[in-house]
């Protein structure tokens, strides 16, 4: 076992502060990571504050990690000492499930292990996330990351960049499609890109006028505001998928009568009850309302591939690790442009 | 034009009775058919009543129509004099849209034309449905009805029928499929015979432990009561469609949770506002909740075809065309198994 500096809250009503926490040994199929950046999540404040009442603490946040790999175990080929590797959501699955087999460990039958807040199988008590310098973490769920990025701006590709390019690429988004993106945050901005770039004529749906112009830099070809009624009429029955990244609940009418016939609305951001959904804007032209959670690992590569290959990262602000508590004031004041990003050096 | 005896109401709150309508004189690519059943549908009832608010008086309803050929214009070359027919929901469309060009009339971007209470492009008014002694019907309108049925069974499967049959199909239900039906009426015990023709477990969950013995006679392997909260928890996360019928609004995160991950429930009758949805439903195993309405006119072919071929037709409780009145009132009351069809004779 290796002490390892962290940043992490005693409770959920504590702030977050230095702490030393505890790293295994490498076993054969492990890789260890020097942390260099780390995104900041919404879910890791949602996690802090006990928020879906499974916190345990201490609790040390943290998923979308980047590093460089410093050691690997004997068993280890696809990844070598000094790579620039990242770590996502998840850190391990029972990887003989069906879920797992078809690559979804996300849905691992047997129950994945997240980055954080979830039991380890290891060492004891619970696993301790990215708000760390260094992390040991099982072969197949450690990510190679294109070295022709910036690598700070890559960390939030973890978590914000999956979960909205694997709902674009389920639902076969393609060249010349009229996508919508709902909301402009940490995941609506990764959606404005990745749809931009699979061809699709963008529209960022939006309740503020203010953000048009950033949504056009982002790669917007439209941007409809979503409290003129007139405006969204017009678009009625017109789009062939729509990214929903609203992250509290709210009334979705509107947006499902904005697709077409047997197109789909997928949620990524409403963990919430919906406001009452009429059975009518389902059932007229067959829509759909549909829900994704980030991604299986090879879909992660995939997606960091693609980023390489299409020069895409996230929009982020650097903070020091000892600004971290007033980062979350402000994540949860839709204060950031569009992701904090720790520089672990400063821990 | 010819003076055609019919069974209509003046006004919402005004009982049905005889009255006299007009049909118009045959075109060339029109079909006549002397009508010898009709079902009743609850969307009759709603219609009458206007609880929709576009009802046009007086309303003649009945869109599940079976009939003889009695003539046929000159350009018709797909029915016969003497054919036994069937009408749907459905009378016209433009036919030239992407939509009818797909086989989806009823989503026809020019507005297809409803088997009554639509305009009538032809003599002006609207139009004026099934319950009455004959109609005229554009030649692609009118299906064939295979002749080793039980004629006046056959008479719902014009709308409960299709309504039930094209979700099942467009999900590509398949043998050996665990597939729920949510609701057992007129809907749910064609979704119950299609499924179990199809191959499926088919497994009926209702509120009713009164419903289970017919649902089983009906084609169920097994009925879950949905009040049973831990009976739905043993099933949780292991069906892979759910046809759901209910006709009103109503909490759909208990059914949402049965489905398998990538898999979809279809609302088919709640034409209302749902209790609010909790986006994690959707979100955890990336669920699908969706609508059906009907199904396009091939389908509809398709359809009684396969009805002939598996000798599946309707439940239904024949009555005369004076009894109408307290047959509404029975449908609203829950109170008939599973479908009523009017003797066309008695009127």
């Amino acid at each position: 076992m290796k002490e390892v500096k962290a940043y992490g809250a005693a409770a959920n009503d504590a702030p977050l502060k230095e702490i030393n926490i505890e790293r295994r040994d490498l076993l054969d199929n492990d890789v260890s990571i020097d942390i260099t950046y780390c995104g900041v999540c919404h879910s890791d404040i949602h996690a802090k504050l006990n928020d879906w009442g499974n916190a345990k603490y201490p609790i040390v946040p943290g998923h979308e990690i980047i590093g460089k790999v410093t050691a690997i175990g004997k068993d280890v080929t696809s990844h070598k000492i000094g790579d620039l590797v990242g770590v996502g959501c998840m850190v391990d699955s029972c990887q003989e499930c069906s879920a797992c087999k078809e690559d979804q460990e996300m849905w691992c039958e047997n129950g994945s292990t997240s980055t954080y807040n979830s039991k380890d199988k290891h060492i004891g008590g619970h696993t301790l996330g990215g708000y760390s310098k260094e992390i040991v973490v099982r072969d197949e769920f450690v990510l190679q990351v294109p070295t022709n990025l910036d690598t700070k701006s890559v960390a939030p590709l973890l978590c914000a960049g999956i979960t909205t390019y694997s709902p674009l690429k389920h639902w076969k988004v393609k060249k010349g499609d009229k996508v919508g993106i709902v909301g402009l945050g940490g995941l609506g901005h990764m959606g404005i890109k990745f749809a931009a770039a699979m061809g699709a004529i963008t529209v960022m749906i939006t309740t503020s006028s203010k953000k048009a112009k950033d949504a056009k830099r982002l790669g917007a070809t439209q941007v409809i505001i979503s409290k003129d009624k007139d405006q969204m009429k017009e678009h009625n029955n017109t789009f062939d998928f729509i990214l929903n990244t609203i992250p509290v609940g709210h009334d979705v009418n509107p947006y499902l009568a904005l697709l077409k016939r047997d197109s789909t609305m997928c949620l990524v951001g409403a963990i919430e009850p919906l406001e009452n959904i009429h059975g009518a804007n389902l059932i007229l032209r067959r829509k759909n309302l549909a829900g994704s959670l980030i991604g299986g690992i090879k879909e992660t590569q995939e997606m960091l591939d693609f980023c390489g290959e299409h020069n895409i990262t996230s929009d982020v602000e650097v903070i020091d690790m000892q600004d971290i508590n007033t980062a979350f004031q402000r994540v949860q004041d839709n204060d950031v442009k569009y992701r904090f990003v720790i520089d672990m050096a400063t821990l």
